[in-house]
C-alpha cells in the first residue's frame, strides 16, 4: 500500500511543511527509515534523527522548534506519537480488511453466519456454530459444534475451538491456540490404570480478550474455565479446567494455571510461573517470573517472587543470602575455631 | 439433545418418583442446576441443595433418606456417582459420535481405511498410512505415510502426526499435537556451525494413552520414542528423541522429558517439572511440580522436589530454612560480636 | 523402499563381501536389527554383535579384523559411521522427496511459486507471497501476505507464517509452529484496562535455520524479530517480539526468550530458561537448563545456572550448600551453646 503525504496529513488533520506528493509505503524508526518511510518523532532525545533521517515523511510535534534544515515533509500534529499510533491501527486494520468466504471451506448448513464475516479457505464451521458480524476466521481455523464467536473477533489460522465454547465480541485468538480441550482428569483405578473424567463443560471468553499463540484453555469438567473481560494472554500458556482469570489480568508466555485456580483481576502474571489448583489470588497481585504460587493471596496489590513464593522484599533478601551463603558457611567455621580456642584457653 | 427423566431411568435401571415426562436437555451441579438440568447427589454434604435446587431431574442413591418435600423427579439407583458417570460418558459419546468422510478431504490412494471410520474435511491422510476402525480423524489432521493408528482412537482438529508412526487402540490425542517430529540433534562442526543429524525412528504410542494439546513427541533418532499403555500427558509437554514413558504414569502440563531419558510405570510428574537426558526413573516416583532431575532414582515409590531435587523431605525442610536465613545471618552476626567481646575480655 | 547390498556398496564405493543380491528395506542398530535391515559398527564395544546379528548387511571399517564367521553381507568402508550416515540423509531425502501442487490447496494469483516446489494439500498461500525454488509447503501450513520463502527449505505440516516475515534458504520449520504472531505489547489504561500496541514489524529467519514443533516467534512492535544464521531451536519456545538470536546459536525446549533480549553468537542454552527482557548475552554464553537470566552477561564464554543465575561454580556451589542448610543451622545453635556457656563461667 502507498500513501501521499498529503493523505496521511487528511487523514490526521495536521498541518504540512515540504513535499505533498512525496510517497510511502512502509513505516519505520526514524534512525533506521529509508526513502519511502513514514517516521515520527515524539521524544526529543532522538531530534538529532531528524536533520539526518532518510525517511520521506516525518510525523512531529506542532511545538517542535526546527532550527536546522530537514529533508523530509513534516506533518505537525498536536502529539506525534498518538497521531503514528492511529495511523498504525489504520495501517494494520487495511493490511487485514480480508471479507468473504473463501473455496474451499466446510460451513455446516446448520451454522449462522453473521455480516462482513471473513472466513478462510481450509476453515471449518460445525453444525450450530455462530459467527457474528465483522469476525473473521482465518484459514484452517476449526470452530467445533454450537461455538458461539461475537462481534469484531479475529481466529488466526489454525486456531481449534471446541464444541460448545463461548467467544466474546473483539477477542484476538493467535494462530494454533486451542480453546476447550478436555481438562486433565482421570480416575486412578485399583490395577494402577486411570479412567478418563467426561468433561462436559466449556470455556467462556469475554469481550475484548487477546491469547497468543500456540496456547491451550482447557474445557470444564463440568460448568465453565471463564477467561473474563480485558485479559491479555502471551504465547504458550497453560489454563486447566474450571481455572478463572479476572477482568484486565495480563499473563506472560509459558505460564501454566491450574485446575480451579482463581486469579483476581488485574494481576500481572510473568512467564514461565505455574500456580497450583483450587488456590484464589488478590485482585492487584503480581507475580515475579519463574514463581511457583502454592497458596492463595489474600492481601490486595501485593508482590511475590520465588519457588515456592514469598514476599517480593523476602525473596530478594532471600536471593541475595543464597548468593552469600559461602560466606556464610566460612565465617560459622572461623566462629567455630575462635570458640573452641577460647574454650581451649580457658580450661586451661 | 433433549431426554425424559423415563428414557434415563430406562437407561440406568433405576427406580422413578415424580413426573416421568419431564425433559432435561444439559448436565449441571446440583447446586447451580436450572429448570431442564439433570444433576445428581452422591456427597451428603451437599444434601440441602437437594430440597432447593431447580433442576429438573436428580439421580440419588436408593438409601438416601427423604425428609422434606423435592421439586425435581427423582431417579434412584445404587450408586448416584457412577450412573452419572455412566450418563457423562453416554452424552459425549452421543455428542461426538462422527462417522463417514467429509469433502474435502485427502485420502491418499495407497491408505487403508477401516469400517465406521470419521475422517473430517481437509485432513490429510498420506500413503501406506493405515486407520482402524471406529477411529475419528478430526478436520485438518495430518497423519503421514505409513502412520498406523488402531481402533477406537481420536485424533483432533489440528495434529499432526509424522510418517512412520505407530499409535495403538483408544489413544486419544488433542489439537494441534505434534508426534514424530525431528529429534533435537545436531553434531557441532569446526566453523562453530551444526549438521542436522537424521532422525530416522519414529514415535510408538501404546493403547489407552490420553495426550493433550500442544504437545510435542519427537521421533527418535534411531529405535522409537515409546509412550507405554495407560499414559496420560497433559498439555504443552516436550518429550524429546528416544525417551520411554512407562506403563500408567501421568504428566502434567508444560513438563519437558530430556532425549533417551526412561520414565518408569505409574509415575506421577507435576507441572513444569524439567528432566535431563539418559537418567532412569524408578516405578512409582512422585515429582513434585516445577522440579529439575538430574540424575536417576532408583528406589521406588518415593517423592522428589525442588532443582536441583532433593528427596521430598529434605526439599521441604530447606525450603523452610531458606525462609529463615536472614534470621540465620543475624543470628551469626549476634554470635560474632558476643565471642569477640570473650575474646576481649579473656585477652585484658 | 528396498535396495540391494550390491546397490549400497555402489552408493559407498566399498568393497562387498557376501551375497550382494540380499535386499534391505529398513536401518537398525546393529543389536536390534532383523532381517532385512542395514546396519553397521563403528564402536568397537558392539563388535561381538556384528557375530549375532540378524541385520542382512553391516557396513564395517575396512580395518576391522574379522575372527568369526559372519551370517550378514558385509560392505567395508573407510569410516563405517560416516557412510551410514551419508545413507541416512539420502534415505530420508528420498523418503521425503515430495515435489507438485496437490489438490486442494489455495494459491492466491500474486504469490509466486519458484520450480520444484512441493505445497500439500490444504496449504494456503497469500497474495504477494514468494516461495523459492525447491521448497516444500506441508499440507495445512499457512503462509500469510507477502511473505517470502527461501530455496531449499522445508515447511512442515501445520505451520503458520504471518504476512511480510522472511524465511531464508534451507531453513526446517517444524509442524504447528507459528512465526510472526503479534509481539505481547499493550499499553495501560487510567481504568484498568489495556489498548493494544499495533506489531508491525515482522520475523526475519537466515538462512540453515532449524525450528521445532509448536514453537512461537513473535514479529517485532517495529523492525524485525531476527533469528540469525545456523540457529537451532527445539519444540515449544518462545521468542518475543524484536529479540535476536545470535549465528549458530542452539536453544533447547520450553525456552522464553523476552522482548528485546540479544542473544549472541554460538550460546547453548538449556530448556526451560528464561531471559527478561532488553538484556544482552556474550557470545558463547553458556546457560544450564531451568536458569532465570534477569541481566546481561558481558564476558565471553562463561557459564551460568540457577534462577537468578549466578556463574556456574557459584551455582553449584550454592546448591551444596542449600542441601548442608539443616546442617548448618544446627552448627549455629551449638556454637551459641557453647557461646553461652563460656560467657556464663566468664562471669562467675
Amino acid at each position: 500500500m502507498q500513501f501521499t503525504a498529503k493523505e496521511i496529513n487528511f487523514l490526521l488533520n495536521g498541518t504540512l511543511k515540504g513535499n505533498p506528493d512525496v510517497k510511502v509505503n512502509q513505516l519505520a524508526k526514524i534512525e533506521e527509515a529509508q526513502e519511502g518511510a513514514l517516521s515520527f518523532l515524539a521524544n526529543l532525545k532522538y531530534e538529532a534523527f531528524l536533520y539526518t533521517t532518510n525517511a520521506s515523511v516525518v510525523i512531529v510535534n506542532e511545538d517542535l522548534v526546527i532550527d536546522k534544515p530537514v529533508k523530509a515533509t513534516l506533518i505537525k500534529v498536536k502529539d506525534a506519537y498518538s497521531s503514528f499510533s492511529i495511523l498504525l491501527e489504520k495501517y494494520n486494520s487495511l493490511k487485514q480488511d480480508k471479507k468473504g468466504i473463501e473455496q474451499y471451506s466446510f460451513i455446516h448448513p446448520k451454522a449462522k453466519i453473521g455480516k462482513d464475516v471473513y472466513i478462510g479457505a481450509f476453515a471449518y464451521i460445525s453444525a450450530g456454530a455462530i459467527i457474528g458480524d465483522n469476525t473473521k476466521i482465518y484459514p484452517q481455523c476449526f470452530i467445533g459444534d454450537d461455538v458461539k464467536i461475537g462481534t469484531d473477533s479475529v481466529i488466526q489460522s489454525g486456531a481449534k475451538i471446541y464444541h460448545d465454547c463461548v467467544i466474546g465480541n473483539k477477542v484476538n485468538i493467535h494462530a494454533n491456540t486451542v480453546i476447550g480441550s478436555d481438562g486433565f482428569g482421570f480416575a486412578p483405578q485399583p490395577d494402577g490404570s486411570y479412567v478418563k473424567v467426561s468433561q462436559i463443560g466449556n470455556v467462556i471468553i469475554e469481550d475484548n480478550v487477546e491469547i497468543g499463540a500456540n496456547t491451550c484453555i482447557d474445557r470444564a469438567t463440568m460448568g465453565s474455565t471463564l477467561i473474563k473481560e480485558g485479559v491479555k494472554l502471551d504465547n504458550l500458556i497453560q489454563i486447566a479446567h474450571n481455572a478463572e482469570i479476572g477482568k484486565n489480568t495480563v499473563i506472560a508466555s509459558q505460564t501454566g494455571i491450574s485446575g480451579s485456580a482463581k486469579i483476581g483481576e488485574s494481576n500481572i502474571i510473568g512467564g514461565q510461573v505455574g500456580i497450583v489448583g483450587h488456590v484464589t489470588l488478590a485482585k492487584g497481585t503480581q507475580i515475579q517470573a519463574k514463581s511457583g504460587i502454592n497458596k492463595s493471596i489474600e492481601e490486595e496489590n501485593k508482590k511475590f517472587g520465588g519457588a515456592p513464593a514469598q514476599t517480593y522484599q523476602n525473596y530478594m533478601r532471600s536471593q541475595v543470602i543464597i548468593q552469600r551463603l559461602p560466606d556464610m558457611e566460612r565465617k560459622i567455621d572461623e566462629l567455630q575455631k575462635l570458640v573452641n580456642k577460647l574454650q581451649e584457653n580457658l580450661s586451661k
